[in-house]
């Protein structure tokens, strides 16, 4: 199976309204609740896939609670080809809602990401103990997202080290100060976003970015670039893979969808080229997708063979 | 006791932003939860004053819970002089929530309503038998707010009728068709705010939309007008109240406070003139009080002998 950490799981929520008028009161015409945070997105679309997941990170309060519910429902439906296992651990904290509003005039969203839960040093060190347990049955582990309030900052560099001292491959998606403690630790990959490889580094050119990077200690570099595609920097290497054309549609979730693209191919034993050109596929197919975060398995099997990979040998 | 029904009852979620930017993405600075839906609110401010109340209606699923373990705990916490008792009847559907965005530059606030759960026949039908036993203890009755998808637009007519028959006063506070079928039959008050007593009447001068709300069948209306306080129209008199000064603030919840300033002078056997100046002086130290529906007692203890009542004999 295939492992995604979650430390700060959403439970994710989107409203449809008219046009959204600000200091105004709307009656919310559709409302839409699933399972959130980066790592649950991943092993998603993992499972659509065909891999079987197991979400670990933490879930607590009424809104853990439907969280977990709904993800035994989307394992229930049988849409997906893989199984989702739920190992997340129960914390006395309330998991963190978001809350998307979408203005069906524009199209736009008006995102409102409440702060995560307080996780005490107990519900952290039993969440160590359960995720070495985990690791034993994983032929891979993606760590992301953001870290809640009380978990320590270096706390994706230990679960880092636990993978690769456990011979398991890891990525790592994550932003900010506990993105620059994991990469010290060595991940097989990390997977940035342009921003967050100029916060990581101070360069906004992506090649010498990524390179940088990988001297920080990723052993792989996996950037996505949006409309642009992704960018692979690798011991030996760097590719660029690039969409057939740019896709109009909402965003959120394709840094995710990649990541399931990332993995899968890594544990299929795929050559990096054709791992970037999965990640791609499925970025390009979740942007559009009806559904924020779903992705939409035609246009995934139609951009596939039209991702254009090219290689600059000898630039790491 | 009093009692109070909230049909839609909801969990009344507040989030704090430094600004609100459409079509960005905030981080929620602060999140506040609590008890919402006009009866939980009313119910509240009886409590405060020193009425023991019952607060019954539906709630169901993790939101349903959530609401139902906050009114539990605002209860417990001792700051309430009379008791709070939760009848609420559970429902397969899980309860709504409001989402209000207060934007802290201006102090505006968005709002985003949920509609409610489906209600079952079975589930309506339980309510109504549950209701009279409830009313054999009752003082008085508050039926307040809109219906859910489900309950029968004449809902509120039922439960006037069965509370006449118990011998209970019976005060309405809704609006649209429930009002108009609910004021058909008979209750003893039922308090629009202006625009709902034109939309009732096609009038928007309030003494002659009074006067017409009472031939269709109300025995007196208090109609509340925002900062120029209220208005009631009785069987042989009209009264004005008016507030000393307007007061700036959130009028969030205003009308739930004259509710209960209403109600809780009914039960007390206080005159007309003695009700208004209370539920006047109730609304206004909840517009001043820094959360949305909470009261400031201070406010409410200054404001209450300057209310100003004026009278206009043979008005009806």
């Amino acid at each position: 199976m295939i492992l995604t950490v979650t430390l700060n799981a959403a439970l994710d929520i989107t409203y449809r309204v008219p046009r959204l008028r600000p200091h105004t009161t709307h009656r919310v015409a559709e409302v839409v609740e699933r399972p959130g945070g980066k790592g649950l997105n991943v092993a998603r679309v993992l499972a659509a896939l065909g891999h079987d997941t197991v979400v670990t990170g933490f879930a607590g309060g009424p809104t853990g609670g439907a969280l977990r519910a709904q993800l035994a429902a989307l394992g229930a439906a049988g849409t997906l080809r893989g199984r989702i296992t739920d190992a997340l651990l129960p914390i006395a904290g309330a998991t963190r809602r978001t809350v998307g509003v979408v203005d069906a005039h524009t199209g736009d969203t008006t995102q409102l990401n409440e702060p995560g839960p307080p996780v005490t040093s107990a519900e952290w060190s039993d969440f160590t103990e359960s995720y070495g347990r985990l690791l034993r049955e994983a032929a891979a582990v993606a760590l992301c997202g953001s870290l809640p309030p009380g978990v320590p900052v270096g706390m994706y560099a230990q679960l880092v080290r636990d993978a690769r001292s456990a011979g398991v491959p890891v990525l790592l998606d994550t932003s900010g100060e506990p993105l620059r403690r994991g990469i010290a630790a060595r991940p097989d990959i990390v997977k940035p976003n342009a921003d967050e490889l100029a916060g990581l580094t101070g360069s906004t050119e992506p090649v010498r970015a990524a390179r940088d990077a990988r001297r920080r200690g990723a052993r792989a570099v996996a950037a996505s670039l949006g409309a642009d595609g992704m960018l692979a920097v690798t011991a030996d290497t760097a590719w660029r893979a690039t969409p057939p054309r740019r896709l109009a549609g909402n965003p959120t979730g394709a840094g995710d969808s990649a990541v399931a693209g990332l993995l899968s191919g890594l544990v299929e034993g795929l050559s990096w080229p054709h791992r970037l050109a999965r990640a791609v596929a499925l970025a390009a197919a979740t942007v559009r997708a009806p559904a924020a975060g779903e992705f939409d398995r035609a246009t995934y099997e139609e951009a596939l063979p039209h991702i254009r990979i090219t290689e600059h040998p000898a630039v790491a």
